[in-house]
């Protein structure tokens, strides 16, 4: 069988170029401009000095997220949400993901009673805009923390460990680490992966977009998924260093 | 450490006791009443004879699922969803996982250009709605299927393959099959699995409500999943035979 | 003028068998399913230890209900409204009548701040769902006010008398008692009456679908509906006996 | 037992001052103010050279009603419904009460492939509403009619018959004709009746807001409508033959 | 270049003739039918003793305002906003500006914690709805105010001054005041200015529907809409004495 | 009266520094990112070959645009209009502008049966957002007018004329240019203003935020926004011709 042989001759186990921009915008506590390749998404990470229903009088906070893909961030341009009046289902899955897998690394508690929310807006797509977005709304969020900190609202850091998320998937036989649009528009697996900073998993979503997968292939896949967020979570450091 | 107690005594690898109904409404060409212990759901497949925009002149058929939950399945009344005028996130989420989970047993192609549609209304819930409603799913299309072929509409069955899920998780350390309510209100991972009669993966989803997973935890909790599927799958077989 | 001859050899002041299950689900403290021949609807009761803001303060509680059909209860599916995101004018009728036919019953400041919330889902359709409806959540309110008298919440029922309801109408020149859908189908008239066990009318409401009727046709109808309102009071209290 | 004495000294058997005002505005087919009393409705018949598509290819017409209230038509200003974005349970009902009402008297292949919009729209209430507006429209359809009579585009009238409609309730004990605001909301049964110039009966919709009522009283209450809507449809004569 | 001849012979910088009619319903605490030509609004002023969140604890009340049109006030009919559900683009940005017209004359601290909401509802349009809107608008304000003056919870008035609206435009080159629907639909340019009593601008919105215009037409515009507004502003003053 | 210190010592006629970046996404036919000072707007111009309903068949394009803001682009987060299920009155507003505004300058017959969406996407706010956005769509729609013209879809271009947009506004009595968002919240008249590159108004929509203002402060208001304007299409040529 013949490999698929990517575009810029990357390896089947090689990220895209990583850029992770700290200060895209002036006004949010945390605002990251993330690029994996030509996906670029704007995180933001907003303090809100109150929490929702569910969280009144708990001690504890909250962090959700949002997310949005601008009309023509892709080829040809799909609707605005907000002109028709609703999020699509994949919009709020999306955003869900998002939001369980932030929350997945934050002590609520050690919060304390505010919110932190994270918007997710996709400027440029070509495939893997929910991992770029965990990933980046991660370094976002240690920024509003920091905020915290240096106005001395919080002691000491909620944030337990890193969490950064990318995607894997067979493309005619190889499996793949990190699709871009193409890949992803043609494999027969899609699985994405969020993991903590200490290597375990908080979420993993596989989908058989053709063909069934077998135990071996989940393997193959989890493998690159790990070599992945490994190396992620090193550029988040060195960002968070700069 | 004191291994997680179920109800009934029933052991960590074993199912609940499954019913499947066949006939349990008499309008759609399939109807089928799935119990999982005390998780019930009404499964109706139903045959359009025309497909949605983006398959029409395509030759190609489609599967779709609309999931609802009666405001008072639960232990405390929700919300109706048609009186709040959206679904939530929650219901398109799992009635999206449900229609590509059905679409990955079906040849579209020998569906020819027509629709079936698969409705899974939870009539009483107590865990594992997704999982019971997949599963269900499946046997009402067999049925709309064999409605088909008796009126000679098809020649052949489009079905490649059964599709079952169950849900798997771990409690306070042990990893279980088929979590009751109150099993997954406490779990620590939370994991969805839906796989095909021949044993491959259709969908992977897992979330950690609570600390991390490892990779030897997915293993263990992914052999539980393959036990429970192949059981499910020869409770389906059995109901068909019916 | 021919008789109409209705399915079954059933006369026409003939209620088609009704059968009423208490306990049909396990979570609500009423929960009924009522049976007029292919009828079948689940019809629970909620309490909810609030009241609506017009209530607040009033020393009164409520009773209120919500309707609604399966897409696949009747012979070609129909939309589900929670994806359609909104109720249909029918539904929302639907609902209204069986609230305050409910409320007709009920002594508001008997049952103290408190709201029992009728959910009424049609399972299966074959004319008559909203005269089913009311029929079975009458059974079902009861079992929910014996709830609370059991809890001592109560110490005395706010029910008042029975309340239940039937359609009548005229097929082809013949007064008939409890249309099944085919009648409905071609009925010239059209009436949906609901009365207490005392034989007083809540509610009248009829229709002229074809021709409009004389007085005398509507006393007609008017007596089969009593005839056949005390036959399903008497079948209320059976199973309220059971 | 004493009488209940009305507004002005009106008899309980009399109507309120009826006052119909034909081309009340310019640009539609039919346009008519229509006033019971302080009650003043706005009906308008426009005329759409298309029909929706239950009716296409089918030969036959359409006649539908919509209904709105102006926010500030009551004592209190209620809410806009286009700003809610929803038109209430009660809106809706009322409309379709309007709409069948009228098509009972149309002969829909007479009417050809197009048409009939009645807006009713209240700009002033005290009582009635739906049956002015039901009064009314009859008149403004009339003119729409008429309409197309001169343009040729119609060789014969689709109107078979006259419709109107009048309310009536027992309040205090006294069955009346004609409830005005007050009457309405302190009355035990109200009850909206629609009929031909026939005198048949179209709608009968009786509710008993407090006690239920009986067949005695339900006797009287139709009687009364009877001599209303005979007035009416002489008043309506008059107004078309002016 | 030709003059553009405007129906009945007016003249360029003429009014149409103008027509204020207070008390036009009962219910409402000011309550206005205003008449440009055709054009014919009802504006209704109702007292509400609270004020929207943002004014909450202020000490300042609030005016805002409701715009509609009914669905045949126009031509050919037109959807009613109700029943689709939303307003259009157009009716909220006619609302926004009645709205900010109103406040820009009224003293919020003076008017104390409480709303006054303005509906302006179009029964008959003939060009000029908003501005006709925005000038009875202010009588209905007037009368709302004088209410409370009268009933002694306000002990002086909050309006500080008149508060009129007219539009202009450039028909087939000839600046022309207070455009009916036929010239405005042909129109070049189209201007809306809303003024004080005492000359100042409160709104200029002007629009090249065709091509761009000119300082020089503005100033045209201009000096239009200040006789225009100087006539309109003694036509609310005599209203009011009357 | 002491004159408005603005910041960074800016002349009350000066613009802030404005950038106007090119092809700053990869898939839009034109994509712009402008910068009126810190207010960024990501300007898109997708070309789709349809146009809406009221434009088939009549040898027509079609303009038209959809403006946004990220939740975060203001000082503090504002609700997601996708996730509130509406656009604001703000929001249409100002897209109904950019829309007229930008039609103003195309020959739509000469840009045959296609339309062009800007889509103006606020990345961060600090005044001006709906005058960059106008400026920077008109740099877009050239870029996609050259994609037309390139891949000889159209032999000429459909662009008649330059159009640009500024602010302008008075504030503690200093007319001012191009307002930021510190000067905007305390300015007394707020003006935005749309010309062509010949010098002509397309738009002027000026209002009084506190008191009224006089023609003398209008007339000073334009010339600044002349001025302004004249410097912005100087922009729009060099930034095209680079």
């Amino acid at each position: 069988m013949t490999v698929f042989v990517r575009s810029g001759d990357r390896a089947a186990d090689q990220l895209r170029p990583v850029r992770i921009t700290r200060g895209f915008t002036i006004h949010a506590e945390g605002s990251v401009l993330i690029e994996f390749g030509q996906t670029r998404v704007l995180c933001t990470a907003s303090v809100e000095e109150k929490v929702p229903p569910h969280k009144r009088g708990s001690g504890e906070g909250w962090v959700t997220a949002e997310y949005g893909m601008l009309p023509r961030a892709t080829h040809t341009r799909s609707d605005r949400e907000a002109a028709r009046g609703k999020q699509s289902g994949r919009t709020q899955e999306i955003q869900r993901l998002i939001g369980r897998s932030l929350r997945a690394v934050f002590d609520l508690a050690a919060l304390g009673e505010r919110t932190i929310h994270l918007d997710c807006d996709v400027l440029q797509a070509d495939g893997g805009t929910r991992t770029a977005a965990i990933t980046g709304a991660f370094v976002a969020a240690q920024d509003a923390v920091r905020t915290l900190l240096a106005a001395g609202t919080l002691a000491a850091s909620p944030i337990r460990s890193h969490v950064a998320a990318v995607s894997v998937g067979i493309v005619q036989g190889t499996p793949l680490l990190d699709l871009e649009y193409i890949e992803d528009s043609v494999c027969d697996t899609d699985m994405n992966v969020v993991m903590t900073g200490a290597g375990h998993f908080v979420e993993v979503q596989g989908t058989a977009e053709g063909a069934a997968f077998s135990r071996e292939e989940m393997n193959a896949l989890l493998l690159l998924a790990e070599k992945g967020i490994a190396e992620l979570t090193a550029l988040q450091s060195q960002a968070l260093a700069g």
